[in-house]
């Protein structure tokens, strides 16, 4: 009486095992991916100085409502047990200004902090979008100045690039220029939301493309190309930024979103990044309603994925809980996206398992063969080794070789009649089916040093 | 225009910032020492062969429903946008079972899985009782063989002891035990639930007191005195599993329960676990619905936490997805209760920071300073340092060397006039205001020997 259980499965009522849609399990082989992805974005944040932060899963429905215009219905809500509106996070910036408004007195600032974690959304599952999915941001909370979106960008840039990422462009706006070019137009306040939605789509439907759309939408003609004159000037970023606050004398607001561009622009060359990863893109509009300063987005040319993400400057957002005004900005990488850029180009080395030796139980004339495996495997862990045990001991060699090799299990250690009478262990390499007879007080050292020259390694 | 957005704090309906009750955030000295505790538990049990796996945070109700007894009114329900009936999940076994009945193709059996994540219970919230906390998970999916749950108790001891616990006991009894000693004891079948309720509290209220309630609550005298005869048996494991069966013979589950028990504590020594680590506990009992087999619990005298964790077999809950029966196994351990251990006895160095180095922003005669200082944070960091630049060059050298000293950073690099005119950059260690001036071309070099010698490291 072992393997059924006086609660087992044929006394129950049975359930029908499944996923909810847009929610996914992670297999090892999916998991050791993300660890290895998780790892180096972590690595690099730190060496930025950002440092970890955790919130909730679940926060007051009124903490997250109001902050993301009309995405809001997607956000997770419910009714808990004791009768209070709740909500799965949505995202990772808005709990950070609540965090900031609630810890303000134990927080240092300028407030430097990364967040890797899940956020959901009831969105519309389809190719590469989910309901629960990992986000990665960088933010800074407490400095006004350019500096900190530098940094936010800085970070991003080597992040990807330490991914091995072939070519990725940081498009680079400032909220107060999207807001200030329906108005430098001349077009109807109730028309700019569409202007801005238009224009978004330049790259996609061409400038042609926007202003037909416009006019269609009522927006006058020569508004439409006074639009498109804008988004569209040429020239060096310093020439773009000059002809922009040449034509907005009149709106400080976009003259100073164009001073701070320029700042902004100009610390990047010295935090070391690369002038091909970024461009000044007055088309780019970014859509939460949070944003008050510069905004960011990710692009890459291959796979068609969209963006890789995003953010920007939102000075007002804590203020939103606190009352205070603390000025912010930050980034956030969408980490399903950054997937499908690895598996496109085959970025980073599959791993098939963690182990890199699996120590066979072989029956003996005497005994069943246990004990010298459970030795033989505390000895490799004890050695540093990720090391397993086949977890049947009424199992055949063969059953246990299948089970390596299925798995992908690199080096098995056998400890047959013959070895044990001559003191030794073989140990065999599955992929060319090379075996070793090894000094049994050696195993450890042999296995270590296959390992070292890539035997073992989790390819 | 920066500090002040224009959608900022002042014109927005402000929002009380506040957590919901048995919820936290992380701050980063607490995330820290989180995530040093998961790279610890990581290692442990990758070491031991276990594979990282992740579930979703939502589940359909029906996949958590039926499983964890009365405990089940905790559950995190509700109805989602679609008018499904789902639930957060509340433990990592059932997803796991799901997982192993929904993926049975896909996955090599035995499967060795760990899974450190966050769980949910609407409990009432108390000193150390929380609504989100996280689960550190080892199980085996599919064998049967006590080799398996040998394995969980050798990992989860291998784990404690690398992070330093100095003394723990996993208690280890069989549910088919539990449930046999009220019939072997006369016990009325309507009665034995308070049998295990009272015979659980044993370490608390002594025999006398279980004698006494167990009377109280309409056990009969010599029924009472058999119940606590049988659970307080002396001797050696082998001696009680022996007094154990003779009393037993009219109960297969029970002389079932106390060979695999016999098998299972055989394989501990072979796997090294030390004999202080663990006892033969007969009247311990876990409360969850699921288990079938042997089960496990983790007791510490310091500090009065309860159980720092549990687990056992339960071979019948993939069954309840699948309809067919597969073995499991596995042990969780309580993040939270960990900390509270790791606390107690000051086990880990506190982490402040994770940056070892600040720049700090000096006006020059003629320029800002930035450009300087963001060179040399550049360079600080190609070398693998973790280093920050101050981000706001408006401030003082004062406000910035307070900066670094709230926050930790155990280094401050600064290139003030003499330094720039000389070639040199002063680096300042904090903690006893030493300053080296150092040529600007060996300062990465410097730093590195400092954090070297530990000047710059996390503590």
């Amino acid at each position: 009486m072992t393997a059924n259980g006086d609660g087992g499965g044929k006394g129950r009522a049975q359930v029908k095992p499944q996923l909810l849609s847009g929610f996914r399990d992670f297999l090892p082989a999916q998991m050791l991916l993300r660890q290895q992805v998780m790892a180096i974005l972590r690595e690099v944040f730190e060496r930025h100085g950002y440092e970890p932060l955790d919130t909730p899963a679940l926060e007051y429905a009124a903490t997250l409502t109001g902050k993301y215009g009309e995405d809001e219905k997607l956000l997770y809500r419910f009714t808990d047990h004791g009768g209070r509106e709740v909500g799965l996070r949505y995202d990772l910036t808005v709990p950070l200004a609540r965090v900031a408004a609630l810890h303000a007195n134990e927080l240092v600032l300028p407030f430097k902090r990364y967040h890797i974690a899940p956020v959901w959304r009831g969105d519309r599952p389809q190719r590469g979008r989910f309901r629960e999915f990992y986000q990665c941001d960088v933010d800074t909370v407490g400095s006004p100045s350019m500096l900190a979106d530098a940094e936010a960008i800085a970070t991003v840039t080597d992040a990807l690039t330490a991914l091995g990422f072939p070519e990725f462009t940081i498009q680079i706006n400032d909220r107060r220029i999207i807001t200030g070019l329906a108005k430098l137009a001349g077009v109807a306040d109730d028309q700019a939301g569409q202007v801005y939605r238009s224009i978004d789509k330049i790259e996609k439907i061409g400038p042609g493309g926007v202003r037909a759309e416009l006019i269609e939408r009522g927006v006058a003609a020569d508004s439409a190309d006074r639009v498109l004159d804008l988004v569209t000037m040429c020239g060096s970023d310093a020439e773009v930024l000059a002809a922009l606050r040449g034509r907005a004398a009149g709106f400080p607001d976009v003259v100073a979103g164009a001073d701070d561009l320029e700042r902004l622009l100009g610390f990047l060359g010295g935090l070391g990044v690369s002038r091909e990863n970024y461009t000044l893109q007055l088309s780019m509009v970014r859509g939460l309603d949070y944003y008050t300063g510069p905004v960011f987005e990710i692009a890459v040319e291959r796979p068609k994925v969209g963006s890789i993400g995003g953010g920007g400057r939102y000075d007002g957002l804590i203020g939103s809980f606190s009352g205070r005004d603390v000025p912010a900005t930050g980034f956030a990488i969408g980490l399903e996206r950054v997937f499908e850029v690895i598996a496109e180009f085959g970025l980073l080395p599959p791993i098939r398992t963690v182990s890199q030796v699996l120590v066979a139980i072989m029956r003996g004339a005497e005994d069943d063969g246990v004990a010298d495996a459970l030795a033989l495997v505390s000895e490799l862990r004890a050695a540093g080794l990720r090391a397993e045990v086949y977890l049947n001991e009424r199992r055949s060699l063969r059953d246990q070789l299948s089970y390596a090799d299925r798995k992908g299990v690199p080096l098995v250690a056998i400890v047959g009649e013959d070895e044990r009478e001559s003191g030794q262990v073989k140990v065999r390499t599955l992929a060319n089916r090379e075996d070793r007879l090894v000094p049994r007080g050696a195993v450890a050292e042999t296995i270590l040093g296959l390992v070292g020259r890539g035997v073992g390694s989790r390819e």
